[in-house]
């Protein structure tokens, strides 16, 4: 096991109706003038907007709006929020949405803080401060609620970098499991794919005997198994809890520590929905099969356990490639089942922009990933496999 | 599943040598004036006091140190330690040692911000601050350098009972697998048993449908099942290091969250503990096979799942109590094949002393525990279950 430090400092706050507590957990955490960052019209029309405005005022909190992230938020929203958390003297950015509002928000909580371009924290600057930042969360997915990750994709040239550090973690989080019972299917679905990629992305390493952060992956990826078609078939508050916890628990690095962690895939995936503006959960689900399939051969045996553990497939011990790929295939028949894309076609993305995607990526002599270090030609080959 | 706040803002350091950044941390952590709180001589023969003592003065940090902590830790030495911080000063308490030490010191931290008697706090008055308690873990058991809890044996009448708090949360926790090396078999055991325990008492409840902390109950437990032999066997450093971690995430309420758990197996090991002075986890291991015999018929089919999925066992069908039957026979068998005593004789204890027992548990016409509410005449036939 690797050397580590976890720190999950966020306060969650975890059940029907606590959206109507967000002024008290405000006020704990020493917000008084609070940006409030959203997406489109559904919190509004849902009503979910109202009560957390009613709920800042019962406190005496004074807030500004700013609505309009998109999915795959883009780079010029966060100016304009950084503008004005300088211009009215915010000290706290609360985020109402799903991981898109929340990764927006920490970038703007980061902004308000730095004399430069954001960007810069996204392109490598060390991150030494932000606002804080807190969350309602309306979908579950990006774990962003409990991460100290934020995806932002420049509009300039359209493509996605990442920024992480322990400021970016939200001081408090409420997660309301009824808020995602109206979302549509494809949503859902596109969240259980997201939160089973950031488990797999932590279970695929070179590193040995971690077995405890084994066991909880795979727990994690059992419960998700069993509860997304419920949720899906019956839109029940127990399975729709059952998912919005695990999305936290499957970002915030309860089921990764004490080893490294390999996120190949999520970076093919940005370049897909950069480019396509696909949801990133169909595109996960389109490059997990490839990435699997291609570098399976570096350690069968894990891929076996993973069939065995978490597909409930009967070990092969004659052929411990078999059972491996079978727990690929079963991997995919859920998806499917589920109603994801496991191809380019159903995602509408072409064979002939793979030179574009490659390019886009950028890797130029590095490498990506850990689990397998991939060169360029390598990524290639996996999004051809996509296709 | 039910409503609920998760909070485990405890930053970890975790691997090895880390106890060289106590300093470090310490300063990260506003603390500039210590109390070394620790046990026996072994810290110090180890040389661990020693580097931690270099660690703060490499920072400048001043300190002053108070030893003898014992298993079951005392009142007596707490009104000491209070007395200390309040004659000198004190602005951080630092555990060096297992689980009895950081109870004591976290007992400490309460009462040095406090006019009154800290027993208060351990009998239902409400705790507002405690001074900013960080850990060196020595010993995976107890888990309360993750957890809001500390457990105080009071001499006068030789009971135990517990005080509960978020800001007992350690600021801190330094684990670092290869101090837990050294250690005596026994005590390793003992060790597992505690942690087996902790999500045991998570796991048997009657909120249905929270299969996201079942499946991170049950990793938790696969993972030391798997883990603790070798540690005993080998004291290689990776079992020592995932039951480490496992003894942690065990008891930070990472598997317990959205549900009741029931704490009556603690609660009649603690009189146990308390009148022999055996050792926590030794008195859990004699007394949980006895209160699963008594209270599997409420939920057949919970023992029988934990049973399959803990144990392996094959579900009988036809007759699940078979099944939920053989899992607590597996227990057993496991507690023994570590070492441990699953009865009364083993342990020291004594049939007639069952009235007492009972009677030092205080029940009167109240019940203990929630899966079945016990009243004094269950946990009578439970402890003669247990003998």
């Amino acid at each position: 096991m690797n050397n580590f430090n976890f720190y999950s400092p966020t306060f969650f706050v975890f059940g029907k109706g606590r959206e109507n507590e967000t002024g008290k957990y405000v006020k704990r955490f020493n917000g008084s003038k609070v940006l409030i960052h959203f997406g489109g019209g559904s919190v509004i029309k849902s009503g979910l907007l109202d009560r957390v405005k009613a709920s800042l005022t019962s406190q005496g909190i004074s807030f500004e709006e700013l609505g309009g992230v998109v999915p795959n938020p883009r780079s010029g929203l966060v100016y304009k929020g950084i503008e004005i958390c300088k211009r009215k003297k915010i000290d706290f950015v609360l985020a109402v949405g799903g991981g898109s509002v929340i990764d927006s928000a920490k970038a703007i909580a980061m902004g308000a803080l730095y004399d430069g371009d954001f960007w810069d924290f996204y392109t490598g600057k060390k991150i030494e401060k932000a606002l804080p930042v807190a969350t309602i969360l309306t979908i579950s997915a990006a774990g962003s609620e409990g991460s100290m990750g934020s995806v932002i994709t420049h509009e300039d040239g359209m493509f996605k970098r990442a920024a992480n550090n322990d400021v970016l973690r939200p001081v408090f989080s409420i997660l309301n499991p009824e808020l995602t019972s109206t979302l549509p299917d494809y949503q859902i679905a596109c969240g259980v794919t997201d939160m089973m990629a950031h488990v797999m992305e932590r279970y695929f390493t070179n590193t040995k005997n971690v077995e405890i952060s084994d066991r909880l992956s795979e727990g994690i990826l059992l419960a998700v198994i069993n509860e997304a078609p419920k949720a899906l078939a019956n839109k029940d508050y127990d399975s729709l809890a059952n998912l919005m916890w695990a999305g936290m628990v499957a970002h915030n690095d309860t089921c990764g520590v004490g080893r490294e962690s390999d996120w190949a895939t999520h970076n093919m995936e940005h370049e897909l929905s950069a480019l396509y503006d696909v949801a990133h959960g169909a595109g996960l689900a389109v490059m997990f099969p490839a990435w699997m399939k291609y570098v399976m051969h570096h350690d069968v045996m894990r891929f076996a356990q993973f069939a065995v553990r978490v597909w409930g497939c009967e070990m092969d011990f004659q052929n411990p490639e078999k059972t491996a790929l079978q727990g690929i295939e079963r991997y995919e028949k859920f998806m499917t089942s589920i109603g994801m894309p496991i191809r380019f076609s159903e995602l509408g993305a072409k064979a002939e922009d793979i030179p574009t995607l490659v390019k886009t990526l950028g890797l130029g002599a590095n490498t990506l990933g850990s689990f397998v270090k991939l060169t360029e030609e390598d990524v290639k080959k996996i999004y051809e496999l996509a296709v």
